[in-house]
Order: structure tokens, then C-alpha cells, then sequence
């Protein structure tokens, strides 16, 4: 699958840990085209666990694989991509540690979205959309923001930030190639029910 | 300089940011003969931009480089090596990511010490020799312990664990190749003498 449209379900972990692969399972069942191994809160051994079955998981299912923050556990699972955010190493440090891998950078603004793509992002994780229970500290960029990064860099753009079932219809009216959620498939009670949900509004294969 | 040579004084920033990066230059200046660069509650961006001038100063003062934890930090930063944990990417792991680099093991028992060289290790980190302030919850190893890995192991290995100016000389006795210390040098209110006194009695080029 290309890129553009690997990021459009691009579902993302809330904890990172072991037990966590089964709800992942779930979401490339209920039609994820993407998994984010995110881990704030365990160990990084624990995360390379988990990840090693993720890493599985989403060949089988034809998914893309993608690690928060950390290029080295990207690096130890192959993973397709790192995502990195205004706090971890600079993407263009990133480009040359690991030329192979995709790298995503997390943008909050419409200049941090022009920088990120000049530094060499592979594509852009822009939000937050709406407020979430998830990252409360997080800026909002708005659908208005997010539709001028759209407009304004020509690499892939997903979406993220309190994006659910009702309003991700119009946040993909905003021209991005594709939403991420964590807590609104990995919380969900049926997450392969949520994910599929979510699927049947953004679209694609 | 060697490893074994390198790891006679080993001296652990306590931050690992930016404002540190004077003291790290006293505690080369004083005779260290690594620096390892420890972060845990700095951004990875911090520490990265703090690694750059520690890097350039480890060279200036022919000293060995390594960081704790982040293989990826470490690739970025060129350091000579890591410092791996129970709770870090796996020993194995490492080798594979970044066959380059030392890998250090930190490990708190002679079992986990055995294991750490048959997995792959360069050298171990092996503690805590005595309770100290900056881990009051790592394990102690003591001076019998430490004794019991130097006697077990063939690669070299630092003491860390409370080691001051004052029980440096029987840590040292144990058959070591060397002491790590953070506070005691890192928190001292001249770090350049700090090191000195304790250069004076690990001894060493
Ligand atoms: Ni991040």
C-alpha cells in the first residue's frame, strides 16, 4: 500500500504494551491501514515486545508499521516509520540515522507544517483537530488550520486530535489523506466494531 | 584511549541538558575518562542538543562518549557507545541496530551480570555497590558482589552505586576497571576539584 493511502486509518496505541495486541489485532481487522506503537508509560522493553507482534501483526494484514518517537525501536522492529514530534531527535537528524525509514513529523501549526516538510518529512501528523481526553495539553489547529496545511505543503497529511466516528466526516472534507485516532478504537469497547465505524466514513480500501 | 583505560573514571551527567554541559567540561577538565550522557527527564531534543557539545567536548579531551539508554541518540550524537538497562532494547538487539557501538550493560546481580556478556556486552555497568540517593530503588550489589562479577566476568567493568572520594579506593580493591559516579562529582560544588580528588584515588591516566 502507498503512503497516502496507508495514512488513511492510522490508529494509534494508548499504552504500548503486550497486552495491548490483541485491540490492535482488532483495529487491522475492523480495517486499520496503519498502526502507531506509542508507549509514554512503559518500558522500552516492553515496547519492543509488543512491537515485535505488532510488526507481525500488520504484514499479515498489509498495514503499515510506525513507532512514536524512538528511531531505534523502529530500527529494532523494522518498522516502516518513526513518527516524531517538536520534543524528539530533528527529522533531519532522523533522515540520516535512518535514511530507510518513513519519518512523520507532528505538527500544531501551519509554520511548524511548512518547517517539518523543508526539514524532509515524509508526511505530517497536523492537529490537534479538536480537544482530546487523550493529549489535553496539546495546541489546536483547527479544521480551519488543518485545511491551510493542507493547501499550503504537498506531502500527505493525516489528521489527529478527538477525532471520532461523528466528526471525522468533516475532517476529511478538509482535503487530508487520512485520520488517526488512539483512545476512539483502542478504548472503544468493540474495538474491530469502532474501527470498522470509522472506516465505513473516511473510506478507502 | 582503550575501553578498559576509559572506563577508570566515568562520570554520569545528572540532567543531561544543556545548562549541564559547564560541568561536564570540569569534570573533564578534573580527569574524567568517559562521559555518559543520562537524560531522564529532558526531552530527547534537549539531550540532543546538549550531546552535540559533550561529543565535541569528549573529543577535545580525548574521553570516550557514551549515552544511556537511546541507541538512537547515540547514533545520532556519533557517542562511542550505550548504556543498556533491564528495561532498554535488549543487549542482542543493540548489537544488530548499531554493531558500531560499545554496548554497556547495567546489571545488579553476578546472574544478570554472566547473562549481559553472554549476550553480547562490552562492558558492564554493575551496581549498586552502596545505597545512594539519585536510584534509592536500584538493588545492591556491595563490595562482595561486585567482587564475585569482576571474578566471573572477562569483560571490563565500572562500579556505580555511591561511590565517593571516600570509599572510591576499596571499590577499586574489588578488582574494577573503574568508578561511575553522577552526584558526587555532578553536584559538587567545584566539579573540576570533585573529580580530581577522585582521580587521585581510582589512579589512571
Ligand atoms: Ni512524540
Amino acid at each position: 500500500m502507498g503512503l497516502r493511502k496507508a495514512l488513511r486509518l492510522y490508529v494509534i496505541t494508548a499504552r504500548g504494551d503486550r497486552e495491548e495486541v490483541r485491540r490492535v489485532r482488532e483495529a487491522l481487522e475492523g480495517g486499520a491501514t496503519s498502526i502507531q506503537l506509542r508507549a509514554k508509560s512503559v518500558t522500552a522493553r516492553e515496547a519492543y515486545l509488543a512491537g515485535r507482534e505488532i510488526r507481525k501483526l500488520t504484514r499479515e494484514y498489509g498495514a503499515l508499521f510506525f513507532v512514536d518517537d524512538r528511531i531505534d525501536l523502529a530500527i529494532a522492529l523494522d518498522a516502516d516509520g518513526v513518527q516524531l514530534g517538536p520534543g524528539d531527535i530533528p527529522i533531519e537528524v532522523a533522515k540520516n540515522v535512518a535514511p530507510n525509514l518513513i519519518v512523520g513529523a507532528s505538527v500544531y501549526s501551519v509554520d511548524e507544517a511548512l518547517k517539518a516538510e523543508e526539514l524532509g518529512a515524509d508526511y505530517l501528523g497536523a492537529g490537534a483537530v479538536f480537544s482530546t481526553p487523550t493529549k489535553p495539553e496539546a495546541r489546536i489547529l483547527g479544521l480551519g488550520g488543518l485545511r491551510e496545511v493542507v493547501k499550503r505543503v504537498s506531502i500527505p497529511v493525516v489528521a489527529i486530535g478527538g477525532i471520532t466516528q461523528e466528526n471525522a466526516g468533516e475532517v476529511m472534507k478538509t482535503g487530508v489523506d487520512g485520520v488517526a485516532v488512539i483512545s476512539t478504537v483502542m478504548c472503544a469497547p468493540d474495538v474491530k466494531k469502532a474501527t470498522q465505524e470509522l472506516k465505513n466514513v473516511v473510506g478507502g480500501v
